[in-house]
């Protein structure tokens, strides 16, 4: 792998981070044509059901193409779905080798590198993976994992408080990180809390600036359809006039799901079908519905991502499970003393036996601490894809 | 203010830096002769008792000092202490101009400036102004509010707690965040706890490390004293075997202050008194001991700055009083649940009455985040000094 290879890679990361939030549920991807030390190419996929990244690159470099090596950032699939398969397109154009970052993780595209090795062309893949594997860690992470990415909020004080003693909490951040901290709304399929927030805070769970643009280099905004909206209440405790049962914002009725335990009074699950949730009873598991059956159950609903904005004791009970893919931390630098704990639900007996959290994020929002990481001890990532020759 | 005047007080900053650690209870100061724009004399205050930073850069300035400019930290004194006052030693040396950072705010060591002024020297202050202040802000703090400087420091979880539910601490942090934090015992001529934690933990509040330097470029490691040991303990609970009682690392004997409440029982007093404390009973300030008053006392045996070290309790008390001058907070990136909290006895309603806590540092140590802020809402500061022209 050459230092060239990596610009080239990076250029069409880049190129594939202009579409975020636009092609659910298709994965994001970015191409690179170079021919001759010179990009004569570049495309990006815009969204499902338009042509893929290689082909947008191709057409721009036209006659070029020929002899030319391909950059791009996930193997260029082999099946027809709703577009022919990139491999044909990379072969007609007469590209002379093609340089891939990370391996189609999906059983159904896979075999594009072998096709063009078949055909003469060079392959290579492994060029910056990891940084793409990053980038789709949604996509990548459901076709090995076969359940949703969980992705847990929260904003806590520097006392680790999400809201006060009350309850308050409104707001634990400023305007600047909510608008991030919204973005995350944005960018994941469902988003869940349990019933101790519907009845604390009432929320809406809408996406609620339908003009926000997530990232400033977005041609447009993306697509405005509210998260599938998930609550966790075991003895179905959801009024059935809670905000969340309100229509979308161009008045579409609102996607609700209530999991509830298996004891749950039926007239109470029977008002909330009224409303419009639909009611899914969980299993148990370890006397408590089962948090893994719900996952099971969204995964089977194509939903590929899920946002907690719970409070402490949903998120505690899913770190409990080990099922947190990813946490999302805003740390606003004030103290409020006794308060709303971060996590309820379990407590380390000694400090050593705390669950470290290794930080892939740390930026200052202004005076406030953006933190991303994964939380240890939680479901470890499963590879069912053969690893790169780097 | 020109540039060049700024820079040499930033190299005068930088020599009085030299000596931290050292100089109790006098302030760091760094001085620096430049004539014809050369450097010929640097010096600072290396100890009390030792010539202040004037005398060392005259010195190494010889005749060269006549005519020229004498950048100087703080103030020159113009009072005889244990040293002749420096404004007859820059008189002596002939300089043509003094530039100043920080005005002297000792009333006995006042009017340097305008003896210098009066003798036709050409003078400047304010320079780097706030840097000089923040280089000694426990001697300032000291001048101007008759009291002494209180700095809380504490680590946590991401979550916000010091130990875990069974009290266990050991530990937050890692060993490079822990040097650092040990570093502030040194720099402060007590230290405070609870009784919940001595009861807890048994510490020796000791210096720990003797031939630990908190800077790098120290040139020794600073006297090895241990601080003034200070219990905050209502009913005299402490027991009389605790470590803190252990004598000091050159077999000297502890020094202990139990501060207790009006109503402590006489016999554990006097057991403590016994074991080589001295004990303090504090009048009551709305019902509970006054802090108001320890401060005082301490203040008025010499002890111009304090460390707490003490659990959520002490912590709280001190927050709510509104004593608090500095906050240092170490975040270790980790999450134990349940457990004990920064602050108790303390919390606010809404979450807009969180105390806002402005950073003044924020610095990754590995994968840990080193904090020190002002809290809002805590004593302001007094100041007994007139502004200088810039």
């Amino acid at each position: 792998m050459s230092h060239l290879d990596e610009r080239y890679m990076r250029r069409a990361l880049q190129l594939a981070e202009r579409a975020r939030g636009h092609t659910h549920p298709n994965p994001l991807v970015g191409a690179v044509v170079v021919k001759d030390g010179r990009i004569v190419g570049e495309g990006y996929h815009p969204r499902a059901g338009l042509p893929h990244a290689e082909v947008f690159a191709l057409r721009q470099a036209g006659e070029a193409a020929r002899g030319a090596t391909v950059y791009v950032t996930l193997e260029p699939c082999n099946h027809h779905g709703r577009t022919p398969p990139c491999t044909t397109a990379l072969l007609e154009a007469g590209v002379a080798r093609v340089v891939v970052a990370a391996r189609d993780p999906n059983p159904k595209a896979q075999g594009g590198l072998e096709r063009l090795a078949q055909a003469g062309v060079a392959v290579q893949w492994g060029v910056l993976e990891a940084e793409a594997r990053a980038q789709n860690e949604v996509f990548f992470h459901g076709l090995e994992q076969n359940r949703p990415f969980v992705l847990w909020k929260a904003a806590t004080t520097l006392d680790g408080r999400v809201a006060t003693r009350t309850g308050h909490a409104q707001w634990v951040t400023g305007p600047q990180s909510r608008r991030i901290a919204h973005a995350y709304r944005q960018s994941l399929a469902a988003i869940a809390v349990g019933v101790g927030t519907v009845l604390a805070d009432d929320p809406a769970l809408t996406v609620r600036d339908p003009e926000f643009r997530p990232y400033p280099w977005m041609l447009e905004p993306p697509p405005l359809r509210d998260p599938l909206k998930v609550v966790f209440d075991t003895q179905a405790r959801t009024p059935p006039q809670a905000r969340l049962f309100a229509p979308g914002p161009r008045g579409e009725p609102a996607r609700v799901v209530v999991f509830v335990g298996a004891a749950a009074p039926l007239e109470r699950t029977r008002a909330l079908e009224a409303a419009g949730a639909r009611v899914v009873p969980l299993p148990d598991e370890e006397g408590r519905p089962s948090l893994r059956a719900a996952l099971e159950w969204l995964w089977n609903e194509g939903i590929d991502g899920l946002l907690l904005e719970g409070g402490p004791t949903l998120a505690g009970a899913f770190v409990r499970a080990g099922l947190v893919d990813k946490l999302a931390l805003f740390l606003a630098p004030k103290l409020v003393g006794e308060g709303r704990p971060l996590l309820a639900g379990l407590g380390a007996a000694r400090m050593d036996e705390a669950l470290g959290v290794t930080l892939t994020r740390r930026e200052w929002v202004g005076e406030e601490l953006w933190l991303e990481g994964r939380i240890a001890g939680q479901a470890p990532r499963r590879r069912t894809y053969v690893h790169g020759n780097r």
